[in-house]
């Protein structure tokens, strides 16, 4: 079954009153493999429709999945027409994604047409149940896009040296990804060194690396719409004790989480195992979750975090990326992508973790 | 004045009693000038508060503009706590962008503190009146933006012959925009040839120039927030009599489009002149509005397009780019940027428009 087949025989299961309307970039691309800036993809029991304009509909049939592609001029109209035709009366909305305005746009839309616009969580909740869990092609296509990831980071040790800016690390590590086959960047690349390191979302500036510094290194690969995310942080010159101890810590806590994971256990408690070993030595320095999951969007489920109480399952694919960030002084961070298994987790990411003096 | 302080001129003039909450990322950064992927923009009469978490907090102290920075550990305590300390009854919601999930969030939060969130379309309509008409120093950051684009038409002449491919041509295009300053793409380009210039929007593929293809490329920077947009369409070896009849037939309605620009016209007026040029030798080839307003986002207001019957203003940032597809053969698009004035427009892109034969 096709991801829309799938989705239809969860909240439709052929009953002609009912259809979903899809319209967030990530969930339309996610349903139909056909990435475009607008469309909307209506599932009906015995049909799915992708609206796009003139646009993307000429490519669209040549690519989409599952649903047959409807070039339109009047979005609402058509909308109005294909609920009417097919006589349905509740039309499932997204939640999370769908814009407050967008939202009133489709409940006319839908009035208009005798059907009833329902807005809770329940298609949400299925598409999320769909896409928690990946396939094996999923998860190849995920592991791709690591690969890219890693060879970008081998290439990038080769790069790094005194002097050299945080932007012009960042541009060649993007421009090394997409030479080497990446349809574009996870997510702008972070890349912060020295004190520019307590910053754990930094923007990549004009700041030159310098020798003592640590540079953190936080980036990945977008390939066939699906992610990669990694992080390193390496040495230039030499280190303090006191930075090698931070980084020995953030390591021992990552690997100890590493080493925790497998299916059917709290999600809370594998960031619990990282958290303790950081939080004695370096109290309030740990300021973000342990992971989240990562898949066609870089932020997915579910979240290794204080609060996420799920519980991990075959398939899931999440990152495990513990760090220290000390105000004023540096930051290191370690993060690797791993696949839940039944007995234990299958790491995606192949570069070394020791810590590396370039 | 800031972008707040006019913001809260227009919406709460002092009035202890209301309040503005900013959520999307766009109009924060405006607002802000700091880019963030999460965070919330609380204008209240006497103060404006920037909620953000942990990843970004350090470094929005020092370079967010206009609100004090909030570290929040828990974001809807923190807002219902300003909420309640300031007194606020009255919240306006933006209303396009924020996801309807959010608003039900927000809402609760804003009834939590006694106050009641408004969603129509208040804020939206000042802050689309706000960033509609863009400053000098604003058009100075486009202009800039547009430079780097310009330049890099000029380089990629230098790169096209038979036998590259789409995606070269739009890495190539990329990587040297960010070379040359630019802080990203302001959207990803595109480039296609051959029959697949009929394709609009078409995304960068394997397929080889040949001799005899027509190029479109679509593409612009993004800069200190800012973003250009051109289009050139060039031949390699050889054009056919039709081509350069295409070609010319689209090059004169831009020119005629650009020509009738001055403050206090019709937009749809301006979409119609260039419409009307093609639409008698080639109907039903043109299937996309003639332009859009350009700044913060690659797609704001006004629109060229049948219509947006709104008047031009000086100070309206808008791109000029009429087209004529024919499916299965090829496509032609040309794309200035302009900036409305009294009695005409400047025009921002410098990049020459006749047919170029590489």
């Amino acid at each position: 079954m096709n991801p829309i087949e799938r989705l239809s025989e969860r909240l439709i299961h052929g009953d002609a009153k009912k259809a979903v309307l899809v319209h967030s970039r990530p969930n339309r691309y996610y349903l139909t493999s056909f990435p475009s800036s607008a469309g909307i993809l209506l599932v009906t029991a015995g049909k799915a429709y992708y609206l796009l304009d003139f646009r993307y509909a000429e490519a669209a049939r040549a690519k989409a999945k599952g649903a047959e592609v409807v070039d339109l001029m009047n979005m609402d109209e058509t909308l109005k027409g294909l609920l009417t035709k097919h006589g349905v009366q509740e039309v499932y909305m997204e939640y999370t994604a769908l814009p407050y305005g967008t939202a009133m746009r489709y409940k006319k839309i839908c009035e208009s047409a005798g059907a009833e616009a329902i807005f809770d969580t329940t298609l949400d909740d299925a598409l999320k149940a769909q896409r928690i869990i990946k396939s094996e092609e999923e998860i190849g296509k995920i592991a791709a896009a690591q690969a890219i990831t890693d060879k970008a980071f081998t290439h990038i040790l080769g790069f790094i040296h005194a002097g050299v800016t945080e932007r012009e690390i960042a541009l060649e590590l993007e421009f090394f990804m997409r030479k080497n086959g990446a349809d574009g960047n996870a997510f702008n690349p972070i890349v912060v060194t020295g004190k520019n390191g307590s910053q754990c979302h930094g923007v990549p500036g004009d700041t030159v690396v310098q020798d003592g510094d640590l540079i953190t290194m936080d980036f990945g690969a977008m390939l066939n719409g699906y992610n990669s995310d990694m992080t390193r942080t390496v040495a230039v010159g030499h280190v303090s004790d006191e930075q090698r101890d931070i980084y020995n810590t953030v390591l021992r806590a990552q690997v100890a989480a590493i080493d925790a994971i497998r299916a059917g256990v709290r999600c809370c408690d594998i960031d619990k195992v990282a958290r303790d070993i950081i939080e004695t030595p370096y109290p309030e320095t740990f300021g973000h979750s342990l992971g989240h999951g990562v898949g066609f969007e870089i932020h997915e489920w579910p979240g290794f975090s204080k609060v996420d109480q799920s519980l991990t399952e075959p398939g899931m694919v999440i990152t495990v990326e513990p760090g220290i960030y000390v105000a004023g002084k540096c930051g290191v961070r370690i993060e690797d992508m791993i696949v839940v298994t039944e007995d234990g987790c299958r790491n995606l990411t192949h570069s070394p973790k020791e810590l590396i003096i370039l």
